[in-house]
């Protein structure tokens, strides 16, 4: 199953690497990644989601809490939270194509960021599923560049503890 | 001085803890880190955004390119690509403040994705100093909870290289 995990961690040199590397000790491959600092800048937050066994998950959760500069481990019950990733995306375009890729973006509220002769970048915003369906229809004007941040969660105030 | 370096990898076990080890045993710090797919699964893309030595810096990204699972390195040199990162930030609100913060939020752009009694979240995209500008905005209301996706960056056409 997948899961969506939020790591408060004190941001230090390696935290990163340990963090990382206790998933990838246990074979548990990790399919988004984002790390940036939080109002403190002694603090950083990351955003980790994973895919694979839920026992394993378990020991793995247990074990980063106990490394010594992880902060809090939680991980996030599904439909608690929102859940939202930013991607950029150089399609292939010319003067034939440019009004039919401009006109899906607008569907999808996709926005145009850099225009070239032979290329458009354009930006998307929003829960996975919508960011995977605008990237299937681009495909076939031909992608040439894709950068996708990965998730980002937070819970919802009804879900919040306490 | 900061850079920002997209590192195109096989997505395998252990590459993130890698590439992020790599980093650290040089006492690099990363400010911030973004790894997700590309349109070919087994292949994901890094960004980061790390400060410290030019030489230093020149050393990682040669040996980053000698690791087996590393694709291609790139040193996006400022002013050449358009990056861009998310940030969602829950912010206390209640009847007396939340029109406040709208109109704040409005003029940045940001939307709103959850509502509570206490609390709202707000979800802002664009370039790193719009972003810190509307944090700090927020920040006399009191931020709850801030994520960030980091930043994700593209060259733009006319920079493109061949």
């Amino acid at each position: 199953m997948r899961h969506t995990i939020s790591v408060i961690v004190e941001n230090k040199f390696g935290v990163l690497a340990r963090v990382s590397g206790l998933f990838s000790s246990r074979s548990y491959n990790i399919d988004s990644l984002t790390v940036g600092e939080t109002t403190d800048p002694s603090v950083s937050r990351m955003t980790i989601v994973v895919r694979g066994d839920d026992r394993v998950l378990d020991q793995v959760t247990k074990q980063l809490d106990k490394l010594v500069d992880v902060i809090e481990v939680t991980d996030l019950p599904a439909g608690s939270y929102v859940g939202r990733e930013l991607v950029l995306l150089k399609v292939a375009s010319e003067s034939g194509t440019r009004t039919e890729i401009l006109e899906i973006a607008n569907i999808f509220r996709a926005i145009t960021i850099d225009i070239g002769h032979k290329s458009m970048t354009l930006q998307i915003t929003g829960a996975e599923e919508k960011v995977s369906a605008f990237i299937e229809m681009m495909k076939p004007f031909g992608i040439l560049e894709l950068a996708r941040t990965g998730k980002v969660a937070m819970t919802r105030e009804l879900n919040d503890k306490g």
